[in-house]
């Protein structure tokens, strides 16, 4: 999907990060949010990568704005190895919203 | 607890975040990272924080290797607003782990 290579659809993009609907969602509204930069997980991101992740959170803001669940709420959530449920070593952000998210967080 | 009123488990802190443990845990680390700018949730955030969001998720990984949850796995979430599950409008970051976190998330 890196490459391009892999047609999905697309809600945002900009130079440095895109997103894409998830395929199994879980939420009326469930995006995934990417660097385009390969950063495995959370535990790789190091200073060079600070401001990328910054933009990581203020693009999330835009694209619940975009999907109209800025103001009803969301979700946004980065799992990291196996306890956290990641299975892409690809870092992703989880947005999910256009319903009551429980608790527990899973 | 911003301003140090009320005494709790400080498990990090430095000039811009701090961190405690949450009072009503739901996982055997259960942690709230937290800027100590004033910013109500991800709706707020602008480019002035986007430093500082960078650094929320940076310190994330700090302290779950602190923790000793990095490799096992972890799980981070920001709730917005109402259908998010936000309840207390200072932005903060859930650090969750210990346990085998469960999809959907919440």
């Amino acid at each position: 999907m890196i490459s391009g290579e892999i047609p999905c659809d697309i809600v945002y993009e900009n130079e440095s990060v895109f997103a894409f609907r998830d395929i199994d969602p879980k939420a009326p509204t469930h995006i995934l949010l990417i660097p385009r930069k390969h950063i495995r997980s959370i535990n790789e991101l190091g200073e060079p990568e600070q401001n990328l992740a910054g933009e990581l959170l203020l693009t999330a803001k835009k694209i619940a704005k975009d999907e109209g669940i800025d103001e009803s709420g969301f979700r946004t959530i980065f799992n990291t190895n196996s306890d956290g449920g990641q299975t892409v070593f690809h870092i992703h952000m989880h947005i999910l919203g256009g319903r009551k998210m429980a608790w527990p967080p899973g």
